[in-house]
This record gives structure tokens, C-alpha cells and sequence, in this order.
């Protein structure tokens, strides 16, 4: 199933990362979007937390739509449709927040999420982005499928030296307080970048090394670079 | 009751295969399309990971409704009935959905769907066709009926094997990864086929004798012979 | 009781069987129509699958208003209340679909159902009539209340050998495959008949010997006279 | 209590008999209307069964509303509120169908109720009145609170040598096969009455006496005198 | 909190009297008014008897709207909240009707009730006022207060015997039977009072006082003054 | 986590303080308000009380539109959400009434909430402010994460002494009988200040005297100074 998640760059979808029981898994995030009356629909057996973070996910678009180049009323006149494969599956937690935010703005836009980037973060009505749980094992669960750029929350730096080293030392993890800096890493560089407010940040362990050299020269404010 | 799947093609219904407890089990999803206001109706006991495969594919081929020759906003102004007989068996899980969607551009284009076709697979809104279960009792269901060409999701096709080769030898099993082969392989040849795509899959085993003679020559990427 | 079940022919009432742990029942379905936005209402304490075998009903009856002589759109300027007395008893299932469907035909046209008719089996959105269970207690109840002319699916033939001969030769069942047959079969001949589509099909049991001779000459496709 | 229900003539209010487990109890209904869009409100702690059958009266008078002077489409342009104190008391049972419909025809016209009549009995859309359970205890609240004349279903005649002689002989029992004979009864004689279908029932049983010296001289097909 | 209980009269609130198993409560009643399509909210944790005796008082209201100067479709153009704090607090039952219905007239007319008067009675759609449970520690809990005139339902007056005699003399208790007469009550003599249908009920015992001469000498149709 | 709680002054977000069994907790509250339909969403695992007090508390700021310089009908031309993070965490009760109330002002107004000031309250509809539990363990978190000035409920007052005096002492508690006051006070001073209604309370323990005369100049009518 993990050949799944490595195609070219599509709209209307990103990758996030949820933690089961078994493990970490990636999760596809599917958005379509549809000439209609306003309509939000959310499929995949999503539990009740899950469907309000889909909720803040919307709600920060439409508060960010003239930010975003996006009509300003286009949830009144477009319907939008949230799923998560596979439909058998009960998923729930706010954590694929900024996932389906990104995804949201992918479908609006006509953008494509860059393929090679995964996430996980709650995320709020004003943007914020919010803590997570189950950081070790999401992370195992993007290496096993190669996607080395890991978005995560800032206030989860302090979670990573629990990953093994080996491990650690493959991944990319980009901190983001802001779901402004989440979108700009998850596109490809359509707009002119302006390069702002990049920043890095660097948790050390035990026999860790610097990973900086493998950081891609793109702008993000946080980046926590682990060995 | 199998007497009841082998009729001439029809408008809006499509032939589906569920596992039960009992083995496999032909599923005729039937789907009618009035003038409205939009409403979409489900019924036939349908379990909540069923409604929302149909709501997945439904919102496939709006966003296909050009593509596909549909007007935009068809699903504003008509009104659509999904119905899987047999009213008082309780049917769930999400493998009808390449199904359900098959049947909806039958009845919204007006073409039958081929009556010696069926099929199984989930699918998402964004067209990929995603692996399914009980393929092994699925085969026999089609076998005892009499339907030789099943469409499979290409992720399945690992799962060939297990299907006894006395059985495998008279079915034409059709793997597909996007839904719309699954509808290039559907429809009688109304419109001009450009012949594109069409791949073959083999896959072998013990005793297993060739019988791409029986494969009829129409146009589908992925065909698994099995024997 | 029985006695309320056989007065004149009336619009928007028909007369079907439903099977109860006690023994076959007759079941009044009544349906009225006014000037409305569309709504459908059921009452009678109808369970989930009935309902839906409502809905059922009405999308068949929608797809057929062409054919039935109905506005295209009779459905959105006016209400539909289907009712089935006796309030408070529970009733499932869906083998009153046939019969909901004749009662909604009469309520739109105004034709009423001959009364010296009953009938049982599930109906689909194209129009099938898909076999029932408790043919036996059903058709008792029948002969009870002396409504000889009992409609039932085509496929529950093979079951009229459990109804003891004392009963059967009493009552004319009719088989049928569609709910076209049902409809050309409820109705007092209002419109010229044209006596297409009659089919035979005889039961045969034990000493059994073709009754194909005491066969009406009315329309309908299939006939059983069993003794 | 019971003093409650013996004021003058109101318009919008019907009395019914209710069963309960510590005997019979008079039901006193009410209906407003106003001004609206159509919505139809039920309250008093009414349990499924009596919402339904508070719908299939209105069904009932929205069908007949021709015949009872109302303009064609009242329930688009006023709202309907049904209220049945005493709101703590849990209410069930399809058995104030008539006397639902009975005040709704009141508020509907503006005609006050007889107060001195009361009614138990299911109604069906098509007007038919069927039989209810606990007539001996409706009988006796009846008497308790001394209204004499008692609205019953013609099936229910059956019931009547149950009551005891001493009250039976002070009961005008009126038994009715359809609503519009109810509603015939109901009323101040503001209309010219014709007189038409008037039809005597009589009981007898033991120690019974003619009471029909006390049934007023109003048409109503069936009149059951019990002694 | 009692001294919540005792400022200045308000706009939209009135004072009822809830019976809890610690005692009798003050409840005080909000109702707010805002330009709408005719939304009617409640809140404050409450019960369904309590959210269906606030559609009762709605329908009160609605139907006496020209009596009360209201605009006839007021309902239709406004929204209503009735809220009762305090909001962690379940509530429920019937016997706040009169109060609903008294803080609904309130905010709808812009009179504040007095302040000085609270109240208990169950409402009916057509302003019957009918008893309630628990007159004894309601009494007690608006003696705590030092609200000393309580209106309660004419068929309560039976009750008053047992409330101690030494809060008994302390307290006015108004006895109604219409919400008309309550709404006489309720406000500050803005209109024209016509004084009339003014009517006492003295309920006498033991050692009963009369306290006659601390009864305001306003009109209400039933006084009892208990000692 | 504290972190969060202590940025720039932030439009549409305002600091509550919840109970936990695990102690106080800060509850970031926050508004968004977009042109829409007037729909009011509210998200964060919210129970049923506490979406009770978001409905008060938009009423409340419905009423007071005019007074706040906001479009009479602006809950019509805007959808409102309401969020509270963090979505995993479920939250109920009435206390965070004032700070909904702040949130939503502060949205519909454009003017950011001090980020010095936190807030516990339940809400009326008429703007009053009812007093609240756990207190205490509330004023601990607010002393943690260093917001020194914290409103409180003036009936509240009596339990400053039970709040340890080492930390008392480093908060400054400001008593509020009424919304309007904990708007004066939540604010940057935009507006011309016109220092109406100030007063001082001080609540003392064990050797408590007169502390009027500590009461600091701003507006609020009560003060509680804790030592
Ligand atoms: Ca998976
Ligand atoms: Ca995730
Ligand atoms: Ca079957
Ligand atoms: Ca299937
Ligand atoms: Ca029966
Ligand atoms: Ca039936
Ligand atoms: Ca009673
Ligand atoms: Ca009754
Ligand atoms: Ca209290
Ligand atoms: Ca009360
Ligand atoms: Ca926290
Ligand atoms: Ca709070």
C-alpha cells in the first residue's frame, strides 16, 4: 500500500500522518471541490474530533481567503468534499489539521502539494499550530514510505530524541508554529518566494550530528535537524 | 436468485460483488436519476462506510462531469437514488464504491453498462481504486453466476492465488487503478475507442494454463489471467 | 376486522400481506397527495427497511411518470403521506413495496385499485419485483377475507406447493417479474388494454397436471393456479 | 380536576379518552393557529405512535379541506400547533386520531366543539375510523365527569356490554365508521343539516333498557343505546 | 444568590418558582428578542417538558398577539432565546409556563415585569392555567427572598393549608385560572387598569388570620390569603 | 504549553480559565467571523452546556449590537465559529460565558483583547455574571502562566480567601457583576475612557479591614485586592 502514497504531485491532496495502534500510518487527504450551495461533506469514518478539526481547517481558509488569492464568498457558491481512504478505517483526533488545511488550499488553488513533504499538527481557527501525539511512531511511518520532509509542531521539538538515531538521522523535520509556514513549505514554488522569516532550529542528543547540510535551502522559520 | 443478474444491459445498474459471512454474493446497485433539486437518497440497508462510498463517488464524478459529458451542475437540478436490493439485508464496507459509481454515469449518460461485466473495488475522490477484501469468495460468486470478466483493484492482484484454479481458468480478471478504466471497460462501445493504455497482467501459478484467448480485445490497462 | 378490507374500490388504497408471528395479515396502505413543496411523510410505525422500501416506491414511480401520464415533476408541487393503519403496530420489511407503488399510482391518477386484488413483493428502482418470504400464512390470510386474486414475485412460485390445496385452489395467484404487470393488473380497464406481454408459467406438484386451461384471458405475464 | 373539562364551547379544543394503567382519563386537545409558513409543532410529551396519528389528521383535513370550506393550501401559509396538557404526563396510542382531527377542524374554522361530547378513535388518511382498546375505562371517565355523549368506532360495539349496566344506561354511546361522521356530530349546528345517513345501533344485553329517549335527534349513522 | 432576585424590574425577565429536592428555587426567566427569520432558541439545560411548555407559551403569545398589541407575525421577523441560568443546572417540568409566558410578553411589548412578584403554573395553548407540584417549598423559597406575592393556579388553592402558617401570613398568594389574568398581574400599570373581574378566595385554618389588608388592592380574579 | 497563552494582543481570542481534576487550566477562546448566512459553528469537543453558553453569550451580544457599534444584523450576513482548542480535550459548564462573550466582541469589532487579563464568568442573557466554581485552582493557572489580572464574578468574592496568600497576592482579582463592565475591561483603551462607575471592593482574610480605599483608579465597579 505504501506505493500508493509516492506518485507526482496531485491537487486536492496531502499526506499526514496518524498513529494507530500498530504504528504510525500516512494518511491521504482528499479534497474536491465543486460548484454548489456551500455544502461541507467529510467521508472516511471520521470520528467526531476529526470532523471539527475539519471544521478550524475551513474556517482559517475562509478567514485567510483574500490572503490566499481565493474569492473571498467561495464557500458559499462551491461544495466541498473531505475523505480520507480507506473508508473502512475509524480515524479521529485533531492532529491531521493542518493536512487537510493544506489540502483544502491545494483544491482552491489549483496547486499541487509537493509529494516528497508529510505533516502532522493540530491546528486552530487563527492558525496556530498545536502539539501532537505519537511523534516516534508517525516518524517511523514516513520513513518507511521515503518521504524525508516531516512538517511538525514547534511545540514538538522537544519529542524528537525519543526517535531512533538511525532513523532521525534520514528524515528532514521542519518545526511550524503557523499554518502560514505550513503552506509556505507544501508547494511547489509557483510564487515568487520571498524568503522571509526562515529560521532554524537545531535539538542536539547524545551522538547526534549536525543534518543541516541536508536541508533543503527553502524558506520555514523552525527546523529541527536530529541525528 | 442468480437468474436475476444475467438480463440485457440496462440503464443505471451495475453489478457489484460483496462477501458475506455465507461466501461471496452478486450485489445489483441500481441508480435512478430525476429532475430535483439536488437531494441524494440511499437505501437498502445501507451501513455507514457504504453511504459514504456513495457519497465518495458521487462527488468522483461531479468533479469528472465534463470529462465525463455531464452538465456541471447536473447534480443541482436532479435528483439522485442510489438502491442496492435486497431491501432487508444489511449491506456495509466500502468495496461497492467503483460499483456505485459505474452505475451513476450509467444513468446520468444514459449508456448500459455491460451485463457481463462485474466489479469490485473502493473508491476515492479522487478516481485511484483501492485494494479490497474476500476476492477468493468474489470470484466464486461471479463464477457461479456466470459474469467471467471481474474488475479488481491492482492491489488485489496478490490475492489471485488463493482463488482455486479450476475457477480462475474460466474468469477474466481485470485489474485497474483509476476509475476511469473501470469505466472505459464498463460501457458498450458507444463512442469511438482510442484504444489507449491497455496493459496486460499475467499472473502464473502451479497448473495454470493461458487463457488470454477468452480475454475479450477491448482496452484496459491492467488484465490478470489466472488459471 | 376482515370486514374493513372489502368495501368498494377506492383511490389511493391498496390492499397487500404482510406476515406476522400470529399468521398472514391483510395491510391497508393508503396514500394521499395535496398541493405541497415535495415533502414525503410515512406513518404507521414502519421500520427502516419499509420506509426505505418507500422511498423505493416513489424514485420508481418519479422515473415512470411519463409513462403513467404524471407532471414530470409532480413531486415537488406536491406532498405524498403515506400511511398504514393500525398505528400502533410495528411493520417492516420490504415486501409491501409493490403495493405502496400501486397505492401511490392510484393517488396520482386518480384510478382507484380493484379491490378484489391483493398482493406481496419487493420492489426496485427500476421496477423488479423481488421475492418475499411467508407466502404461505400471507396467501391464508387471503383466503380469510376472500380477496381470491393474490399478486406475488415470480420467483416465490416455487413456494406455492406449501400452501395446503384446499387453499390454493381457492385463490388465483399471478406471478410477476415487473412492476409494470402489477400496475396493468391493479387497475379497474380504464384505458384500452392491449393484451401484450401474457406469459404462462405453471407450478406442478406431485399429481400435478397443467391448468394452463383455467388461466383468464386477462393480461399479465404469468399466471399460477394451483390446487 | 375533572372540572376542568366542563366549561362552554371552545374553539381549537376536543375532548378524547385516553387509557392509562389507573384507569380512564378525559384528554382534552387543543389546536392553535397562526400565521406561518407551514410548520406543524406537537407537543404534551406525545409518545411516536400519537405523533404519527396527530399526522394523518392533519393529512385527513388537508385532503378533505375542500369539502370542509378551508382554503386548499391553509398548512403553507399558517403554522399548527397540537398540545395536549397535561405536559409532565407521557401520551401514546393512535386512539385520539378523531379527536385530534375534530380540533383541528375547530381551530380551522373557527367553529366551536360541543362540550358535551366526547371521542376515542383511530383515524386512517382515508377518514376510516378503527377500533381502540380500553373502552370500559374511557366509558366510566367519561361518566365520571358527566359527558354523556360518547364518540366510539362502529368495531368497537362489541366492547359495550363490558361497561356496567348503571353507567352504560347513562351513556349515549355514538358509534361512526368515518371522520366525516364524527365531525358531523362535533358541532353547534351552524350548518343546515340534511339529516342524511342517520342509522341506529342497538345492544342489547341482560337488564338493559332503551335509552334512546336521551340520544339527541342529530343524524348520525350509528347509534349503540346500551342498557 | 438570593440577592440576584430582588433588583429593578427588567425587560424580558420574569421570576419563577422551581421545586428541587433541596427545597424550592427562584428561577429567574430570560427571554431575549432579536430582528430574525423566526428562530425560537432555549437554553439552560432543559428538559423536553419544559422546551415544549416554551412552544406552548410561544403559541400563547402568538395567538394572542393583536390582543397584546403585538405585530400578528412578531414570531416570523424575530428571533427568540428563552434561556433560564443557571446554566449548569438541569430543569424541567411544566410549571414554569406562566413565567415563560409572562417574560416572553415582556421583551416582546418592552414592559418589565414587577419585581416584587413571582410565579408557578403550567400553560396551556389556549392560557388555561393548570396546577403544579411542590406549592409548599416553592412558597418557602420566595418567602426566603422576600418576594411576597406568588401567583399560583386557582386548583392549587388546595394545597395552601400546608405551608406553615407563619410564612403563610407573610406571603400574598394570587390564585388564576387564565394567562390573561397572570399578564394583568405581571406588569407595572402602564394601560388603563378597568379593575375588573377582581375576585378573593379566602382559605381559612386553625389559627388563620386574616392579612386581607396587606393584598394590594390591584385586580386579579382570585385572592387567597392564607394564615 | 504555557507559552501559547502569552503573545501579542490577538483579535477574536480571549483567555478563560477552566477546571480540571488536574488542576486550573488557560482556555485560549477563539472567534472567526466571515460573511456567510448567519450560521454559528462552535467546535473543540464542546458539551452540551457550554454550547448552551455560546448561544447566551452571541444572544447577549445580539442584544447589544447597537450599544457595541455593530450592524443590527450581523449574526445574519456572518457566520460565526467558535473555537476552543485543543480539539482532543472535551470542555463543558457555563463558566466560559464571559470570555465567549469577549472573544466575540473583539471578532465582530476588529479590537484585540489585553493578553495581560483572563476572565471566568457564566453569562445571562441579559449580560449578568453568575458566579463560577473552582476558583482557586483557576487562580493558580492564571498566577503560572503570569496573566496577573483576572475577573471574577462578584459572587465570587467570598471565595478569594480560600486562594493561597502567596499568590493572591501577585493577582489582581477584579470583581464584575455584568458583561458590560468585563468589556470595559478587556479592551486597549481605544475608545476615550470616561472613568464612570469605579469601585473598589477588597476582600481581606483573618485580620481584615476596610480596603476601600486601595482600590486602584480604572473603571470597574468591584476591585478585590487579595493579600
Ligand atoms: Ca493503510
Ligand atoms: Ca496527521
Ligand atoms: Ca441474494
Ligand atoms: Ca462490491
Ligand atoms: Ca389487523
Ligand atoms: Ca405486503
Ligand atoms: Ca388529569
Ligand atoms: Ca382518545
Ligand atoms: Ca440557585
Ligand atoms: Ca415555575
Ligand atoms: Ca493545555
Ligand atoms: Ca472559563
Amino acid at each position: 500500500p505504501a506505493d500508493r502514497e509516492r506518485t507526482e504531485p496531485e491537487v486536492g491532496v496531502a499526506t499526514g500522518l496518524a498513529w494507530t495502534e500498530f504504528g504510525g500510518e500516512l494518511l491521504s487527504i482528499e479534497v474536491s471541490i465543486t460548484p454548489g450551495k456551500g455544502q461541507v461533506v467529510m467521508t472516511g469514518k471520521l470520528g467526531d474530533v476529526m470532523k471539527e478539526s475539519v471544521q478550524a481547517a475551513m474556517s482559517y481558509v475562509r478567514t485567510r481567503s483574500k490572503h490566499l488569492g481565493l474569492k473571498t464568498n467561495f464557500y458559499m457558491t462551491q461544495d466541498v468534499h473531505v475523505h480520507i481512504p480507506e473508508g473502512a478505517i475509524p480515524k479521529d483526533g485533531p492532529s491531521a489539521g493542518i493536512t487537510v488545511a493544506t489540502a483544502l488550499v491545494s483544491a482552491l488553488t489549483g496547486n499541487a502539494v509537493r509529494k516528497d513533504i508529510c505533516m502532522t499538527g493540530e491546528i486552530t481557527l487563527t492558525g496556530k499550530v498545536l502539539p501532537i501525539g505519537g511523534l516516534k511512531e508517525k516518524a517511523l511511518a514516513a520513513h518507511r514510505v521515503k518521504i524525508d520532509n516531516v512538517i511538525i509542531p514547534k511545540e514538538n521539538e522537544k519529542d524528537l530524541p525519543d526517535i531512533p538515531a538511525s532513523i532521525r538521522r534520514k528524515l528532514n523535520f521542519i518545526s511550524v508554529e503557523n499554518m502560514d509556514e505550513v503552506l509556505e513549505l507544501s508547494f511547489e514554488k509557483k510564487r515568487k518566494s520571498k524568503s522571509k522569516r526562515t529560521q532554524k532550529t537545531t535539538t542536539k542528543k547524545k551522538t547526534a550530528k549536525s543534518r543541516s547540510r541536508k536541508t533543503p535551502t527553502r524558506k520555514h522559520p523552525s527546523v529541527a535537524h536530529l541525528n
